[in-house]
């Protein structure tokens, strides 16, 4: 949606096949490919890292300095065939369906954010607003054990939360903080993701967090946000940024997948032809209540 | 100083005595007190816990929800003799000097910061600012092996740190975070210690971190600043609030004021006796080049 609202044109440019949250099966592979094979299902984690800088070096190759984003920096998965590094793939099982299987790169990142959170079974969670990502946070806090309060402004995504079995507070109808101290015995959360991106969602993110709690900062922050920094200090208080995902969220989200901890059927909403891409991308637009919109790309195989 | 620019009246009141930072010989201890006998040295770790709220239940009494500090909450050291719950005490070594023992306290909220930054040998570190604390921070950090930069805009307080051996900025006169990519090849620093209170101090600890730095949060902020969240994201910072100090860290402070990891001598700036108080603290008020300004009580024993 951020470069069909043209908020990337900069860096995507104008002639870019997108796309990044994706399933397919491998065509063909390169000269001294070993690891994959022609008729496998995969998903591409469409990160080309430089292999140089300081990030790489120390391990971090997922927050390259100069990471190349496959899909925005270089053409992506909109297209029948897509040639990436044989490094980039992760092989599913035979029987996973490939629809599910497309929400694998998003549920990756929700894996990357609990397991940089370090939650532990029974902590109290709260997942501050989101959208897609703030449900798929929550479902795999809850699969990791977290006792998940999921707070929401919009009413069509908190009726989407209760479905998907989620307690949930509207934090402008009702409030949050009282309600996070009512379930934790005035504990507070343990762990919280700001998922929101907005400056309420920043104030919320510490008015609920319990003394030593980590908050997952989740959002792309485009503005800086106040933040109150004594809450830090008195609680000492854990604030962890977390980007994309290593290969190790993605062995995790297809575990999860496949083992049912994702309710995929709820996420997808609509699935469309590539022919249809530009009424797809609208009516995603429109929609209050979409949440995943796949395209299905046939190919000429 | 708080105290004597009045600015914790409400708290303190105006019959407090007050005073936290100390050393002292113990004159006599109460019934069922085994571990501290008449005659030892010792300080006072000024910390007393209610043992019952959610922080004290998990584990993190030094930072209760009712915690009393005594020298705030309770009266304090600057008196002769001087009741406290036996479990605040450390016993230190016979033949370490008072007046060094007197800047445990200090340096072990210093040996809790780089404690929970996880500071390892070899790792770019910078300080930000900070007076006596900031220095403390250095020295602590720079004993646990990390080659630490200071950065520091009062121009008597960047003499001391340079007499004390230390690579400063002024990053009023130079560009500090092309200083710290200049030392370290790019990569930032791997642990930063925000100690100045200040915005610019906040601006600069995301802008010289390092992918995965760890940015320990010293300070006490009472206004909420503006923070650069998105490198938050972006690097994968981690901001970790640290507040007083666990038994562990005395146990490190006095082990590091006895093996002279620290240089007490200058940072003890002057001493006083008890009846000269109040002109004491208005010199060390109006002292450019103070840092630690130690009250010396006779007792009657
Ligand atoms: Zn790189
Ligand atoms: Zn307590």
């Amino acid at each position: 949606m951020h470069v069909h609202h043209g908020n990337m044109d900069a860096r995507v440019g104008f002639d870019r096949v997108i796309g990044h949250e994706m399933s397919g099966v491998v065509a063909a592979v390169g000269a001294g490919v070993a690891d994959v094979r022609p008729g496998q299902k995969v998903v591409v984690r469409p990160l080309d890292p430089c292999g140089a800088c300081p990030a790489c070096n120390a391990g971090h190759a997922h927050i390259c300095h100069k990471l190349k984003f496959l899909g925005l920096d270089t053409d992506g998965a909109m297209q029948e065939l897509w040639t990436v590094p044989a490094h980039t793939l992760h092989v599913l099982p035979d029987d996973l369906r490939m629809d599910h299987a497309a929400l694998i790169e998003p549920v990756a990142v929700a894996c990357h954010d609990v397991r940089l959170s370090g939650l532990q079974p029974g902590e109290d969670v709260v997942v501050i607003g989101g959208g897609p990502i703030g449900v798929l946070v929550a479902m795999v806090a809850r699969d990791a054990g977290g006792n998940v309060l999921k707070s929401e402004v919009n009413p069509n995504r908190l009726a989407i939360a209760e479905t998907l079995g989620f307690d949930t507070v509207n934090p402008v109808e009702a409030d949050l903080q009282g309600a996070v101290e009512a379930r934790t015995g005035g504990k507070g959360a343990d762990v919280v993701f700001e998922v929101s991106g907005t400056q309420p969602g920043v104030d919320a993110m510490t008015a609920v967090a319990a003394t030593r709690a980590r908050i997952v900062m989740v959002a792309i922050h485009a503005q800086k946000p106040s933040i109150d920094l004594f809450q830090f200090f008195w609680r000492e208080l854990k604030l962890i940024g977390a980007r994309v995902y290593e290969p190790e969220d993605y062995e995790t989200a297809i575990a999860l997948i496949a083992e049912g901890g994702i309710d995929a059927d709820t996420m997808i909403t609509d699935i469309s032809p590539l022919s249809d891409i530009q009424s797809a991308f609208q009516a995603l637009d429109r929609s209050p209540t979409a949440m995943k919109s796949l395209i299905k790309v046939e190919g000429d195989l």
